[in-house]
């Protein structure tokens, strides 16, 4: 069977190949990709899969049924791009000027409609049925996930998998950790309101800009002394804007940052550390505030039995050469909430190719990625698909001796 | 004479309003102000009165040639305006959009005219000259005093007066300081030069918004330790901006501030106590910066006997209700300069009317000034000028005992 | 009269220097002046002149009743001791191990006993009295003056005179200021209470050296943000005490420090800052603090008639050869007691020889003044008073024209 | 074979708790010893064991040579105690006011005596040797470790294990980590040199607590912004003293404190940026400084194969109820040498007795642990000892599948 699933994957590499630059040509912002939807919808129904649309939004679901009986496989695509305006110079570059794939999603979601496509025509071997989450606005909180899960993508779902094309890391390479492998990301904004003057009047006045420096420098103990030396987390201020004449006092000083963190105690004391401090901060300069805090997503967070199974998968196919647990990733994911309602993996498949000697970052006006990272993709998620169904074994069973 | 003088002024008392309200009309901004130089000289030419025109800039320079010999007296009036909207509902507001005469220059001028024309009339009876500085640009450094004195408008003078209209103190009121009067003014900027990168990787960064905030709370040392406590001064850093994405690091971040002192040795000292402070900041956290610090105005430093002959001359000015010693003023003013160069006093004459519950500060799109103050102006300037020449006392002789 | 009270004092210089040096070789610490009032009281009886002893605790009152009706004039003089082991090699040196008049007040004392042993024997020709106000504990808070006032040292007065021996400028010199001239000094002392435990567990503790050093920079902002530039203020950390293992988290760290200003309103603020920054840095980190301010002695503000009336005097004596205005001392004296309850004028006796390169300053192990600015002091302090009292003009009248 | 060791180490168990608490009674400082050598000492040369003695300082080596062939296995013990005032009420209380052994090395060095006594036994049975290190000077750095070494206590040596009575885990309870298991602990001292002088006088001094007060605010970035946030780091200013009168300028400040880390790169990255920003902070302020820096202990780092070997062999220990994987320790242990040289283990023997509800930590006063744990760690190391020695496999092939 999976002999017959590589072999009708290889044969369809040239389709995807042509989806991922059609894609790639037609990015669409989160929460507004009405053609990318549209696109996915008419693949789908062109082959007679069952899908439903306006999932949590604009998110897709197509389902797969075996004749056989058995548990259910969700993949996850996602498919919305950035705003960004594309620096390559590509046949297929980017033809919506500001706006460009520059994460890989195309691509993404190129690899499950073929792997869909594949595992259609194989539906009389499956034991039970696989679910095709092409889920929109990853790249922007609170993100498709979240409303798809409520919608019910997941309602039947026993396990779910995904992966992100990985353009640094060289094809033939699947990363991955068991337990926390990315990062909750959470966004807060600030703005000191003191009371502004003329710049020789200080005494008149109160300084928003020291103020906010102070601020600064006194959030800087959260993760130096709060937070537990194992446990990683960061706090950085992205953005602290008072702009003003040079001879004034500031009236007013904007802040915005970022915390990263793997646990949700962690995550939780770094949130009322920062409120604290601003409290306290504002109070000896008897200044006031305004303060939000915004969840975002949740860490990622792989489930050890099925991250061993993937990793399992993995290592058994042969395009696959390196198989490696790395550190976690500072960078966020919406898969988090997937994990968080059924068991999963998530993982990084690597798509630089030999010859490139420097692969752009993702969010790059420049990133691109090893198209053959698709086909590599592809097959772990479908092999891990089709073995994990293939038998009535619990999932601890699965996990190869 | 003085009983001449005083009459004359105040029959052309309603020209003064009139001037004055024109000039408020047509504001231009400094360096830039050439209708009102051509009103200024068409009123000198048409008055027979001897001028120079574009003196160090758009200076005008008319000098009255008294009839007996003696001294010269120099008399200053600034004339340029500032880039503020003008949000007054007044017959006279500005028909210029965005820019205003929101510090009383106009009035300035107006006095200055009407005073000229005045003791031209009365040229036969004055012992000595009198030299009516006309100033472009004071509000903007490197202002027109100095061009001016560098073109030569002091040359041959002894002694110069000059006022400013004070609309935050009573009409009637006369304020002085023997000494340091307001403030030197200088400015600097600076740019911490960092390495930006992703929000969630501070490893791979130097954080340019942590390096400034430090700079900001260490600079505050300068006045709370290393100058002396009697001595005055404020640095203020007014701007700071760092406009960036919530979840970056950022890559610079770029401060501007004033520093205010009354000694040149203070100045000095924290000028170079800024930039050590920067060299050791940026050190400790090895980023990049640059900076550059701009010497403004000096202090504007009263001369004892003249001011003590202004403040005699003052009491004796009937409208004159109170003369008083004030704290020095953190503002700056290029009348500076002529003070460095020869002996004289500037003081500030009260124009806030009796009637005036608040008087927005100079500057505010709502400043105006009670008129009445140009004519209190006028006398005490006009009475101080005939009284210094009228004989061949001492300037010390001069001061009354 | 005049020269007869100089001839006097001329010749009971000697005797001066005697009693100087007897007092120096006798020191005792504030509180604890027994020996050296004993000497005090026994010198006056033997003179016959009426004295109250233990005027609010040691301090000693003398009253010359003069033959004629007139005011009173109060003069004072300290006389206790540092605990600071003399470092002088003299024949007069301290015999008391650990304890020094390092401060003058033996030059003080010996002015003050020999100059009202002079206008004892001149009593007939006085016109009006005048108390000797001989005060213990200057140099501890809450001192002397006050106590002695509310005994009633003050009571009948209507003008007292003070000078303290100046080792650092030179004999000959009298330096003053009109209006505010030492400093109000207050104190207080901060235990920041956070959570101590292993170095290598920050998340289990609360770091009280990271909230005392973030308070210790953030307190900078009260002279460089919250007090009028134009007013003279200090806010000085001297202590900061958390002496631990090196691999620890400190539990607790201890902070005292001083503040020094010349007016109420300043120092008011200051105290209320203080308090408010102490409170928001300790919510900040989330820990306790026990925090006590101690007001000191006020400002010592001198009276404009009287300390006109010094200055006129002093220029008036041939020994003196400078009388300087000065910037305010942010030093301390609770002279400043009595002149919040009458009026008068306290001064500085230069008393560095013209042969002395180096003069130690005061407090110091090796300090020592000119002993002939005892004399200088004594005739001002004496001229003064006789000038004073000699007829029924009022204080105003009484400043030369 | 096992059978037969963990019958004869059950029946020395009272042997075993005699030599504990005789120990106990009789602690000895880091480096000094000597009674507690001797007592080694003569315990092996009783039983005919050859030793070594003074190696590396006070250590001892005792060597087993098997009757057969084979590899060497290293066993460690140290023996010195801390300087603490014992606080228990026990019967075998320490006998020496300010020294104890609450650390558990007592337990340690009985643990390895007796089952050195019971492996000589059975040394017919040995394949290859047993060396038993009796370590000297665990808590002082530079500690006995490193001596030993360089005294050759490895020569020969192919594997070592070690552990640690853990009194705050319960006993039965094993802990253990592969790879980073205890910090490397570095030291620094630091004195901040500034300018001392009177309280008021800011200007005229350089504040030495202001600056060490930034310092140690602006260290918090080292760990909050300099490392990976993925890297354990802690760096802990334990000490700050700056101890003078209230109204002074501080002349000197003087720090200690501790960093702790995991991997030489982040260690070295440290010590940099500490000495760094030292610089930088201190040319800020125009002060000196003295500063060094003592490299304590590196990280223990378990081989990932023989931790897993030792893993294996304590779960099949009866008495082992639960192995756990932990998160590393911020703790430090001069082990580290051992494991930098050879291959080798350490671990955590968890002895908290069930009855007992709150264990005191480590260095307490009040410090003590269930003496059952140390048949359980001797079960441990001498199981794990003979495994290893009895057959010929390669270390990989040792480690159970």
């Amino acid at each position: 069977m999976i002999e017959q699933l590589f072999a009708k994957l290889e044969s369809a590499y040239p389709e995807m190949v042509d989806i991922r630059r059609y894609l790639h040509q037609h990015p669409e912002l989160s929460f507004h990709e009405h053609k990318t939807t549209a696109y996915i919808a008419a693949f789908y129904e062109e082959l007679g899969v069952d899908i439903r649309t306006n999932v949590g939004g604009n998110g897709i679901v197509a389902t797969i049924k075996g004749a056989h009986p058995g548990e259910t496989v969700a993949l996850r695509a996602d498919f919305d791009a950035l705003q960004i305006h594309e620096d390559n110079d590509l046949p297929y570059k980017s033809t919506v000027p500001g706006v460009m794939h520059a994460c890989g999603h195309d691509g993404h979601t190129a690899t499950l409609l073929v792997l869909g496509k594949v595992l259609h025509e194989m539906r009389d071997s499956l034991h039970g049925n696989v679910v095709l989450i092409h889920q929109h606005a990853e790249e922007l909180t609170p993100g498709g996930a979240k409303p798809m899960i409520e919608d019910g993508c997941l309602d039947g779902v026993d396990v779910i998998f995904g992966t992100h094309l990985w353009a640094t890391a060289p094809t033939g390479t699947i990363q991955y950790r068991v337990g926390p492998f990315m990062a909750a990301a959470d966004r807060f904004e600030l703005t000191i309101k003191g009371a502004g003057g003329h710049g020789a009047q200080p005494h008149k006045c109160k300084d928003s800009i020291l103020v906010a420096s102070q601020l600064v420098t006194n959030l800087q103990q959260i993760v130096s002394r709060h937070v537990n030396p194992i446990d990683a987390a960061v706090l950085s201020i992205g953005s602290f804007v008072s702009d003003n004449a040079f001879n004034v006092i500031a009236d007013q000083a904007a802040l915005k940052g970022t915390v990263r963190t793997f646990k949700e105690s962690v995550r939780q004391t770094i949130a009322e550390d920062i409120e604290r401090i601003i409290k306290g901060v504002t109070l000896a300069s008897d200044v006031d505030y305004d303060y939000t805090f915004h969840r975002g997503y949740p860490p990622v967070v792989n489930h050890e039995q099925e991250m061993q199974f993937v990793v399992d998968t993995a290592k058994s196919v042969a395009e696959v050469t390196t198989v490696e647990e790395i550190d976690p990733e500072m960078g966020a994911e919406d898969f988090a909430y997937y994990l968080e309602n059924v068991k999963g993996a998530f993982f990084f498949t690597g798509a630089k190719a030999p010859e490139t000697e420097y692969a752009y970052p993702h969010h790059h006006p420049k990133f691109d990625f090893d198209e053959n990272a698709m086909l590599i993709a592809a097959k772990v998620l479908g092999k891990a698909t089709c073995e994990y169904l293939k038998n009535e074994k619990t999932v601890s069973e699965k996990v190869t001796k």
